[in-house]
């Protein structure tokens, strides 16, 4: 047999030696009877550190008073392919700043290769998804001439001619050029970059986005629907494949929700944040203790971990949000809340050139600079709308874990740019 | 019957009107008979413009001398979502950067919606290999402290801290720490960044990169025999599933390659070139006409579109290529070529930190901006290797095509910034 891996312990004595070998399936027994007459397997052991990565060749030996599955190895041959440095720079119980630090050694551990397994297969059962429903996948530019959406917050990258480029603060505008150009359903998952200073547990200045956009719909319900469908899909895979490893690795259940999500408008919300005596202004976003209590008082009525608020105000959504036939002071749009966790914020987009450039007017936005969006909508354009979810938001509410950095591969913060 | 497209062509005639309705899967005949009574319907449809957006509902009426399936629908209702300008900005034969401008009407016609499902299939064929064979997804941070490659074709981006960003060139330092994290095997479709001022076929500022990587290798061989199968699986589903298309529109045939490979090293492919008049200096990587020249000779020789050419020269490799043992000069690598064209870089890394920094320095980099990268080393990490691809590269030689701006959703070069 012949298994490889790194070195997770060794006991080096007189007689015999043990290797506890570890990769991320789980770990083996290895041990070696030294032989005084030829001891060069015993010496190269001997020179192993923790974290060293060796391949070795040997005898299965079935042994039920060994942990480890019952299994133990016999060395034959040993083949050392890195000898690590001592000691390690980092414990499992180090601070989070200095586990990222050394990211790469943090990622060893059982739990954290578990969350990238999670992740992988959250984004296989999306895509599954969305192919299953005639969906095409783009790839939009992240360096564009123009701002993404608000022009706050925006990296600047110098780029040739003297030209200043930006890096896409989403997949917004080019995801609804789809729309335009006839796609009718798309879908991207790739980075996003926000240039925010803050540095709060949910925050970071480049993250995987996670974006659909559909035309042909009749309302931003139709969006919904796609989004509260597409996400059972995802959960009844993960639930399936690694429901069990979650709950004992990260103690929470994954639970299947049903269909419909409960919905809630924002003014609803308010009248129900405020008889909890949580008060949030007639022109104001949930903020997020609101979007705790209000995620706790759906549970409380309807067992959901799930809510739908819609019908924001114009003041708080983008230029590009449709408004409502009748009611303009709210847009056709919706966030989705998960155990208290805002992760999606979706929209009927105006498609209707005439009216959105009212819309760019009234914000008091320039027109030049938008010329390249609003030709979207000069020669055609299907009533559209879609929705975007933060990648991490999601691993993070699903694994229940606090902090956006711990789901991420490389976490990016205004005060982290490596390794 | 509803139908909803874009309005292809209008034929308004005094006693009945037609519709040509056009969307990504085909056309359909809509007819309207004028009634002088009540003709809301007729002045709605004299309003149009080609490439309006509507929907129809309606009679379907069996007309066999009607083309378009002999299909014809009698509009009972119709309801206009746009009104397109007139006339359009671009025809069909517009010169490629007028196509360009106006980026999303070029893209609504049938050739170029085929070249999208086939990316959708190309990746999703790809990642059902990589997660059967146990693949994890990661999504490697865009900005970094460090340079990803070589130092040169940078775009840099102003932080935090007054501290410079890079915008990755590859993910190549990230998904080797993938290795060194013990994650075995990674892949990763996601955006690059090249400070390249050519505007040539084949160069763009920012494409779509196409990353896998592998631990516990022996060799490079290793790389090329899960790329040819990884490739060979790819082909055969999209030449199931578009073949005909891709036949029809692009007078291509997909065809299913042999495995293996063939192989070459770039001595012998020097030989070869310059038996044929093409000649290539000794330290020298291949060029294009060289590349098309060997792509003919292999297939003159073996009836195959691809070819490896393998052992590198150190001299035109990164310093992180794992050089030969008993022939430094020589690199562990590997390019692809299909149809004359370098799709792929491939090889095996150097993984042992002693030899690492000695080729760091033996290139005269410094060691200080690498620290990050060569700390992935230091605390054990197998042996391992991987290849990257372009998405736009590989598209393009598939549907025969003469630029990568034709099969890019929204191609960025140094001229081109937007839409």
């Amino acid at each position: 047999m012949n298994i490889r891996g790194f070195v997770d312990a060794i006991r080096d004595q007189k007689r015999v030696q043990f290797i506890i070998l570890r990769d991320h399936t789980g770990k083996a027994q290895v041990v070696y009877q030294r032989n005084e007459n030829d001891d060069a397997i015993g010496e190269a052991i001997s020179s192993l550190m923790p974290e060293s990565t060796v391949e070795v060749v040997g005898k299965v030996i079935d042994l039920p008073r060994v942990k480890l599955g019952g299994l133990e190895i016999a060395v034959e041959k040993i083949s050392i392919s890195s000898i690590a440095e001592s000691p390690l720079p980092i414990m499992e119980d180090s601070v989070l700043d200095k586990r990222l630090d050394w990211r790469h050694i943090s990622l060893r551990n059982f739990s954290n290769f578990l969350i990238f397994q999670v992740q992988t297969t959250l984004e296989r059962a999306m895509r599954e998804y969305w192919i299953k429903h005639g969906f095409i996948e783009i790839h939009t530019p992240k360096l564009m001439a123009m701002a993404s959406e608000s022009g706050s917050e925006l990296f600047e990258v110098p780029y040739f001619n003297d030209w200043k480029a930006y890096l896409a603060q989403s997949p917004q505008f080019y995801k609804q050029m789809a729309m335009a150009a006839g796609f009718d359903k798309v879908f991207e998952i790739g980075p996003v970059f926000r240039a925010n200073p803050s540095s709060t547990s949910r925050h970071d200045t480049e993250f995987t986005s996670v974006d659909m956009e559909i035309s042909w719909i009749d309302s931003y319900e139709d969006i919904m629907q796609l989004e509260e469908k597409w996400l059972a899909h995802i959960l009844s895979i993960v639930a399936q494949e690694h429901g069990e490893n979650i709950k004992e690795t990260f103690g929470v259940d994954v639970v299947i929700p049903s269909l419909p999500f409960p919905h809630i408008t924002l003014a609803e919300a308010r009248e129900v944040l405020k008889e909890r005596g949580h008060i949030i202004g007639h022109k104001d976003d949930l903020d997020p203790p609101g979007e705790r209590m209000l995620s706790e008082y759906i549970y409380e009525q309807y067992g959901h971990e799930f809510v739908f608020v819609t019908d924001y105000p114009a003041t708080v959504r983008p230029f590009y949000h449709m408004l409502q036939d009748g009611n303009p002071e709210l847009t056709m749009s919706f966030d989705l809340l998960w155990k208290g966790i805002e992760i999606t914020t979706g929209a009927q987009r105006e498609h209707r050139i005439d009216k959105l450039v009212c819309q760019v007017k009234e914000r008091g936005l320039g027109l030049e600079p938008l010329q390249n969006y609003l030709n979207f909508f000069r020669y055609g354009c299907p009533p559209h709308g879609g929705c975007g979810v933060g990648l991490t938001r999601l691993l993070m509410i699903l694994l229940n874990q606090q902090n956006v950095r711990e789901v991420t591969y490389l976490y990016r913060g205004p005060n982290r740019l490596s390794p």
